[in-house]
Order: C-alpha cells, then sequence, then structure tokens
C-alpha cells in the first residue's frame, strides 16, 4: 500500500490497524524550536475518542498519544516527531467470523480484492481508527499555525442543514455541545435526530463546515497544487467523505460573474468572499471556508445482506458500538486535516523568494 | 512555483504562459510499447480550443501539438515525453494597461504579492490556458487506459439543472452540441442560456458530470491517497472549480445508512451505487462518477471595479473575446484529468502484489 | 528535518534518538502477501547490536525490535508496516555535561546551527543508532527480493586491504570472524590490528565491499535514478561513509575503452564485469558489486580540542565504550541499505510495461 | 522511464533523445525575482558542446537553448522555467544498420530488455547529449547561488594523476586549456595523452574533482539526504560516472581518528578538512571538495565484437566522431550537477525553521 503520507514538506506519514498493537505516525519536516502542549494534543485526540458523549459510539478506548522522538525539553528540533497510541483492547475481540465476510458499503471487498488478504479485525487499516494519528499530527500543526485559526463545526444531520453563515455563528459553543454545532438551538435538532436514527438501529449522514481564519496572503502552489485542491484531497481522503466545496461552492455555478466576482477594498481585501479566500489556488488573505459532505455510517442496527468470500450472500446484522452519526466525531478530523494542509503550505511557501 | 506536476507514476509536469513562446509539458512514467494515436490527440486538443463554436471565445488559436521526444516509429519508448504548443498570436497584443490593475476574482493580485512580480500578458502562468497541456497528456494516458472510458458532460449552465441519471444519457450525443450535454433538448435550453448572458455582457458557471465505465476493481491507494481524493484533487486544480461530489455526493449526507449502502451482487458487483465505484478509496468495479462546480467566468463585458497597484480603485471593463461560459470547453478538461488520475493509479496498483 | 525517507515505491521513514524513548519506523509500500521471517529481522538487528563481539563496543544494548502493523498472521497485508526499537538504557546516563560542547567532526556543531537546538543526549539524531532502524527495513526488503542475494563484507580495516576479488573469496566465511571479513587470514590481521589502534585509544577507518547476486536485468531508471546512483546515495548516507565506487570504479579511470568494454557473450552476459552489473544505469543481469569507504570513528579516547558554545576551545576526552573500528558493525547496514534499493528498484520496474 | 527529474524544491525535468526534435527540460521550484543572465546560460552550454577543440569530438553541433517560460523582462517570474535544445543534425544520420546491434559495454541491451524498444538513433535517451539539459539547469542554479562558487577541473587523465590539492592550483587556468585541468604543466601532459590515445583508436577514462565555495553553514538534511549523498547521487547519475569519494575520501579509511578528526578554530572554522565541509550530512561551512571517476568512452576506433538481437555475435567498428576522454567536456556537466544540488539544498534549508 502506498499512499499514507500526506504534505510536501510537513509530512505525516501513518501505520497502524484498529485491532493491531498500535497505531501511530512520524511527522516529518516540522521546523525546529516550536514550543509544544502536549495536553493540548491530548485534548484534540479526546474531541475524537470514542464514549465521550451519548450520541457517539459507547466503546472506551482512552487513545493515550505517547511520544517518542522529535521533542526535546518541550520544544521540537527539526528531528522527525514519531508518535504511537497503544491500542488498548485490541486482544478481548474475536473477529473470526467476519473473516469471509464482506459488508455492505465498508471497504471489506476492496481491501481483499486489492491485496489478497486484510487484517479483518474491527476493519483493519480501513477503520476510521488511523484517522486519531491524524488528529495528532494536526495538533501539532495547529501549534506551527500561529494566529491562524482553524474551526469546523457539524453544519448539517441528515437533512437538518443549517443556513447560516459562519460570520453570524458562535465558535465559542461547539464544544458546548454533544454534536458540534455552532448554534445551540440548531444542536438540540441535530442531537434529537440522531438520538431517534439510533433508536431505529439506522445512521445518517451529515456535514461539517470548516473556517481558517488570520490567513497570510501568498499560500498555495498555483496549478496542480491549488491550496483549495489540497484542502479537497485532505478531506476526500477523510473515511465516508463524499464531497468537498468551498467559497461559493455548488452554489456558485448557479450564479453569473458580475455577482460573483469578489470586488476589491482598497486594502486589497474584498467586499465580498464568493472566491472563498483563495484565488487562482493562493490564498488572498480572506477567510477560507468550505464544507464537506459524510455520508452515513454503513454499519447498521438492521440485518442486511452481506457477501461471503465463497461468492454466497447472507444476512447479518451489525452489532457492537457504532457512530449512529460520524459528524460530532469527524470535527476534529476536519481541522486536523486542514491544519495539516496550511502547515505544509506555510513551509512550502518559503522557498518561493530567495 | 513548485506544484506544476501532477501523478506518482504517471507524471505530468507542465510549464508556459498564455503569452510566452510556447507552453507545454513532459510526461514521465508512460509504459513502452503502447501504440500512440497523434490524431487523437490532436483531436483532443481541438475539443478545448478557442473559435470551436459560437458560444464559446472567438479568439483564435491553432494550438498544434508538436511531440518532441519518447514516441518513436508510433510506439512510446518508455523515454518522458515532451511536447510543446507554441503560442502564435502572443506578440501582437499590448497588454502594458493592465500592468499595474489587478482584475477582481482573477489571480493577478495572488500572483503578484507572492511572486513580486508576474508575466501579466493574458493572464501569464495563472490563465486556464496552461491546461491545453493537460488535455494532451490526457489523450495518452486515454491511450493507455485500454477498455476504460471516461466520459464527461454539462449537466448544469447556471440554474439549468439536469437530473437524469447518467445511466438514461445519450453519451453519443455529447459532441453533436455546442454545449457537450448528453441530451439534446436539455443542450438546447443551455444554449440558449449562454448566449442570453453573453448578450447581458455577463457571465455564467455550470456543472460537468463524469463517468469512468469499466473500471478494473483494486485501483487506489487507500488512505491519504485514496482514489476519489485523487480525482478531487484533480478535478479542485482545474482553474474555476469550486466543488467535487462523487457518488451520493452532497446528498448522500442527507440519507440514512440503510438506504444508502449498497447491497451486493453475489459477483461483487452492487444492487445500487451511492459509492460512486469506490469503497474504502479503492475502485470497486463499479461506474465511477461525479460531479464538478464551474464558478463564472470572472471576466464580465461590463463595469466593474479594479484595484491598481497602488491601492487606488478604478473602472475597467473587460474587453477582447472570452467565454461567457467555461463548461462547454471545460468537458475535455475534465477527462483529460480523470485520464492522468486513473493512469496513474493503474501503474501504481502494480507494485501492490509481486 | 527533511530526508527522513528512504525510496519511491518501497520507502522507509524512521524516527528516533539515541536516548529518546525509542526509535523506530514505518516502511509503506511493502507488496502484500509476503510471509514474513520476525526470526530473520531481529537476527539481522543482532549482527548490529553494540556487545556482540571484543573488538566493538561494549555497550549493551539488546535492540529488540517489536512490529506494530503491517503483518498479520505471518504475512504482509500490503498496509504500512510499523516497528519501533525501545531505548532501554537512555535513563541512566548524564549528558549534561556534553550540551554545550561540540566535538571535533561529530555532528554536534552542524546540528545546533541548522536548528538552532539539539538532542545532545549520545549525538541523538545523528547517532548511528539510527541504522538500526535501516537494518531492521532492509530485513523486509531482503525477504521480498526472492533469489537476488545481497552479501557485504569487511575488506580493508585502514591500510589493510584485500585486493582478493570476491568470485575467490568465502561468503560462508564472513559471520564466522568477529570483523566480517571474507577470507580468515586476513581476518586475523584486521582483529589484531583493531585491537592494538583499540589500545592505543584510537580508532581507524576500513572498506565494505558489497556483492548483489542474481539479480534480474532491467533494474534501475536511467536517467537520475540510475541504479548504480541510487545504491550509491544509500551508501553515502550511512554514518561516517566518505565514498563509492561500484565495477571497475576510480581504477576504471585510469583503463582504456578497449581493456574497459565488457565484451557479450551470445547469450548476452559479458566476458568480463567492468561494469559492475550496470549498463546506462540498468542492471545487466551480472552481479553488481561495489565498495565503500567508512572514515575513523570521530570519538578517540585522546584528549583532543573541543569547540565550546561560548566559542572557547577546551580540552576534552572521550569516554564511554566506543567502537575502535566501525565497519565489522556496518556490515549489515551495508547489506540493508543494498536490499532497500533493490526492493524499490524492483517495485519501479513494474510500472515500465502495461 | 520514471527518474528524469532530479531536486525536491529547486526540481529539473528532463526529455529528449539524441536525435529527437529537441531535447530541453522544465525547472520547477526557481525562485521568483532573480535576474537572469541568458548569455551565461548559453556560454555554459558551449563549454560542454561538441566541436569546441581539438581533443574532443569533432562533430558540429550548434546546441543553442531556447526559453519558452517563466523568465520575463529578465526575472524570474516564479513559474516553471521551461527550455529546449533543438536537434539540428538529426536527420542527416542514418542509424539502421544500429537498430538491431548492442554495443558491448553500451546501454543499447538493458534498454531494449528492459523496454522492449528503443529509439536506436544515437544512443537515444542513453546518449551523453542529454546532460546539456543538465547544464542548461546548472546554469540557472549557478546564478541562484549568490557567493557560493562551484568550479570542476580535470584532475586525471588515464594514469596521469594529479596530487596537487585544490588550494594550490590556479583555477583561473582552468578554461585556459583544452583538457580543464587547474595546472598549465599537467593539462599539457594530459593533453598529449589524450591525442595519442586518439591515434590508438582508443578511449581513456578520467577523473574530475570539484570544488564548492562560501558555501554557508547548515545546508543538507541529515539522515538519508545528506548533503554529501545527494551530491554523490547527483555525480552518479552522470554518464560515465563509476565513484564519487569527498574530503577524505577512500584515503580516509586508511587513517586513525587521532588524524582525521578536524579540530576547531574558535569562529567553528576547522584547522583541517578531511570532512570535506560537510559534518553529519551537513555543511559546515568550509569548502565543500569531491572527486568523480569516468570510465573511458565505450565507442573506440577499433574492432569489437557486438552482440546481435538474434543472439549472434558480430565483429563491429566504431564509426563517426567521439570523444577520446570525456573529461574536458564533462567539467561543466559536474559543476552543473553540483549547483543543482546546492540550489536544492539552499530551498530546503528555508523551512527548518519558521
Amino acid at each position: 500500500m502506498a499512499g499514507n503520507t500526506y504534505g510536501t514538506l510537513f509530512k505525516l506519514t501513518t501505520f497502524g490497524e484498529s485491532h493491531g498493537k498500535a497505531i501511530g505516525g512520524i511527522i516529518d519536516g516540522c521546523p525546529s524550536g516550536l514550543e509544544i502542549d502536549l495536553q493540548f494534543v491530548q485534548s484534540e485526540l479526546d474531541r475524537r475518542k470514542p464514549g465521550q458523549s451519548k450520541i457517539v459510539t459507547q466503546r472506551k478506548e482512552p487513545d493515550t498519544v505517547d511520544f517518542l522522538s522529535g521533542i526535546f525539553e518541550g520544544k521540537t528540533t527539526g528531528t522527525p516527531i514519531g508518535f504511537e497510541i497503544v491500542n488498548t483492547n485490541q486482544k478481548s475481540k474475536d473477529y473470526a467470523h467476519i473473516k469471509d465476510t464482506f459488508r455492505p458499503s465498508h471497504a471489506d471487498y476492496t481491501y481483499d480484492q486489492k491485496y489478497g488478504n486484510r487484517d479483518y479485525r474491527g476493519g483493519g487499516r480501513s477503520s476510521a481508527r488511523e484517522t486519531a494519528s491524524r488528529v495528532v499530527a494536526g495538533a501539532i500543526a495547529k501549534q506551527m499555525l500561529g494566529d491562524m485559526k482553524v474551526t469546523a463545526y457539524v453544519s448539517a444531520v441528515g437533512d437538518l442543514v443549517s443556513e447560516i453563515s459562519y460570520q453570524e455563528l458562535d465558535f465559542g459553543c461547539i464544544e458546548q455541545n454533544d454534536v458540534r454545532c455552532a448554534d445551540s438551538a440548531f444542536a438540540k435538532a441535530c442531537e434529537e435526530k440522531i438520538k431517534a436514527i439510533r433508536k431505529e438501529g439506522d445512521t445518517i449522514g451529515g456535514v461539517i463546515s470548516c473556517v481558517i481564519q488570520n490567513v497570510p496572503l501568498g499560500l498555495g502552489e498555483p496549478v496542480f497544487d491549488k491550496l483549495h485542491a489540497e484542502l479537497g484531497k485532505a478531506m476526500l481522503s477523510i473515511n465516508a467523505v463524499k464531497g468537498f466545496e468551498y467559497g461559493s461552492g455548488f452554489a456558485g455555478a448557479q450564479m453569473k460573474g458580475s455577482a460573483h466576482n469578489d470586488l476589491f477594498n482598497e486594502d486589497g481585501s474584498t467586499q465580498s468572499n464568493q472566491s472563498g479566500g483563495v484565488q487562482g489556488g493562493i490564498s488572498n488573505g480572506m477567510d477560507i471556508y468550505f464544507k464537506v459532505a459524510f455520508k452515513p455510517v454503513a454499519t447498521v442496527m438492521q440485518k442486511q445482506t452481506a457477501l461471503q468470500k465463497d461468492g454466497t450472500l447472507s444476512e447479518m446484522q451489525g452489532k457492537g458500538r457504532h457512530d449512529p452519526c460520524v459528524v460530532p466525531r469527524a470535527v476534529p478530523i476536519v481541522e486536523a486535516m486542514a491544519a495539516l494542509v496550511m502547515a505544509d503550505f506555510v513551509l512550502r511557501d518559503k522557498s518561493v523568494r530567495l
């Protein structure tokens, strides 16, 4: 398998299966001399961990990150930062019964066909457990970004869609509700929705919005590696993501140029921001904002037909403790990937001028 | 500037400004022994060129591609394929008057701020002229893909949105109409829309849909380089693109898991295809389909305020011959980028097994 | 710090400081379905570990490798192989006294100047301890290489230089002597030499020769990534290496073309092998052989002047347990890097033809 | 074929066969705002071109470089620099007779076996003609290096080996003699040697030494991408190179640590420079110096046995105008590759600190 590295200069490489000994990663390219708040890293990881609220999976995993290198006397040394999260309850379960079963809309079948074998325990490498490593690296990246601020929040759960623009929302409220909406009334509605869905033994999709503020002008490498193209790739690489749009997005496709153009102010800022903070693939100093669509979790607590390795179909039913809706726990993952992208572009921009 | 290379094993690197001597590129990693139909390459380029119909820009540029290396006696030799497209009318124009002007929603300002200077003639490197090189490379990639078939078409112009699923459309009709819709009635409506917009001196956005058929099972590197994540990046790297969704896309975020899951048939195919042909970042053998949103062209034939380098605002009016709607000419570009992504994954997949 | 990854498709990324919690790495791109003999990996590591014989450093480090992912039920799954070697005696020592000292011909000064700070304990990242991770990865690579056989041995210690060609040597003898020569008489002389040098409180350089047999024809990417160029880079990336030559090497520069040319046999093999198994950057099926020059270890048990951070010079004396000659323990490192290079080229070669 | 790109941030990708339409390349990552002296680029190319003196091949090729992009109004814009050198006399020759012949110690056989076909005209991609593109890019890199000065010269032709250290040589004399030695008496002897060899219809190898002065402290990424490891790879990627050593090199392997260590001065410089300006993979501010061994040109004007595609052996005789000794024309190539390496590390170093 290739493709376990993200980034060009600020590089994260991850390893680990859901039920192997550990997951973790190596961050290569983090500048030296950066003070690192390790508590902050753990607190970011806690935002993602299972069992944190009533509307997410009730599995208990402590997800404690252990740094193995690259940080000395509280600061980065410029050497690679190795870290791991030991899988604490990987021995207790028996997954032998799903060894030869391909669950619908999971990666079981494609992994098995591509690789010829797979670690079937808990989804193995295809499990979203891998994203814990991204959150760790994102928490380091955030500390590199200085004033730049990355904030994500849930803006839709199923057909409950918030149309309020981010400027009118209260980001302070995001961590105050279990869904991670930036609007407490909307949060309440979403929470009810998720509970109802769970009661049905079903799951539901959702949308996460993300805003990056205080972005320096000039980030992005404007042909194939446009800033928004890398953001898009980063988001689409998160499990269950089905779509990405930034600035005016799909709605922009319906607009006229005369309305869509962002007219300048004298200081180079713009009056509107249909561009979503990116022009020609380069940040223009305005806020970057984008949306990420997540499909419903594939494991439902209902009977569904699955494919057996021998080519027969048979009924199976999801069991165990799964998320009825992935977006509350995906908020820190979206932020982490956004932070990784921005950190990488900050470093890439340094070689543009002598 | 970094970021002028796309691909991991099938790699395209492009160069060239809109009004420099030439644009072109190098394809490195194309397998040897591939018979190349050079006419086909030119015909793909002709689908993108200006002046091809009444609803696109009336500029005349022959856009003739010249291959300089890598093809010998009609076949690839495995060595890098260098090619160029000479800019034939780059000398005639005088762009000195926009040297110090930053047009709204163009890349003028961000390029100038990032690089400190820029080739201001016709947008320079930020011009969509660069995509001609992508079409050349995509036409080589298509010839590598064998049975795999990449088809793009216009599915929306402004608020005219076709809801017909691709299975019910007639791909044979795409090149029969100037808009490149896969439905002649819809094409007619779109064409009228574009003409009306042009008459207003305005521009309009649109959506291109793309379908990839006969995809082998197993393409994609499933963590950061998921198949759909690379498709997303590739599409978002095209000028004017604001959004990307595949399979159920943003609509999938509103669905329940029980409805969204694609149940298997005994042969491993699925009854539905909400997954858009990709599960866990790996192709599952079903059709891949996705949508790409394009914003309206920023150059409108109306007065708009522009920013001067000295920090003053002044009125300017677009002149020259520009596209009122970019999607008809962007269809071959979407196909080209999709073909490049698929060609790269075909090669990457080869190292998965000994 | 960038540059902690080696390889294009078979990729090793390493992390870890000499006295941090652990060192380790991630191998990404190892094909799936490969049976892995974990004992073999540990046995390779044991060939490199300190304290294994009387002529190497007497430090005791068990260097036990722990695999964290990527191997399931005895086989690679195609997912990244994470591994670590816990640093067991890193807490016992106090390095505070060398915190502000730059030892001559060490990396202390350059690291400090480049990064602004450093983990000074035991050389930190610049310690050759990092190469243990390479040996682990090399032992995986060797198991991927099938019939290809990589054998290194000591061919010079100081001015004791063996001129016997590898064909006349007995590779079976290499692990039978502490110096790892392929000739027991020569081994005896080298061992005496090293003991004498150690008695002087001094160190001595040496040369390692390496032979790769049963090489398939066609490995190597022949412009910048010529097979021998990557071998050279890989060897020069090992601590203390000062030179690399393959085939006829520097002696070849003194030869005439008529004598240097390797005339063909009818089966495509060659009568002589001045080319060292590589022609035009591509393996020709003959044995690959090369030499690697190592400088003497910089830490001598004699008084030497060192630079203090405050710009003063002061006398220091090496203490602790260091190698008087690095080549005996470097033999498995040379083999490991050679195996990594070959494994990478085996995978790269797969995309040359459809 | 992969491997046609050199560099990480300052990247050169080349294309072109000896007798195709053109050779050339794209430099991506050159910083913006750099004033470029195009005459200097051409003058560097002229140092490499055939026919420049009596002791090199008498072929006449003007080798005029044409820049296609990336330089505007005399300065780099930060966009990729595309360039080409048209092959002017590629049509006149008929190579059909060697189509099925594999010359000894050429790349004919390995290319043919690896790729299944090849452009056999004049060696095609394996011809050293490719290095002209490197010289162009190197001449751009040199202009980026500011005070850093890269100087190469011939230090051996066959068994004529100059032992004078570079500090005692007169670099001003290098371009004053046809061999490009830095010592006119030695140059005279080498010239006689080359003429005598040519008279025999034979060829001879040689050594090029290279010195880089005014190197800033801190360049190099010290694990796999050590400064000297990249220099080694870059040199070994040049056609006909068999070995590389830097600083004390192979001679250093015979030394004791007490003699080899470079003791510091108070300002961080060192009293001796066995390290060759690199410690732990990072430049220490002292001069970098290294040697590159070239084998004799394989095409001799004598009868030699060649392999036919059908597996038979037959006599052939080199004809045409070839170099009796490659080193005089390789001097600018060594410099170019060294400049590319240093330019890349200058840019890479920028991301080490925020």
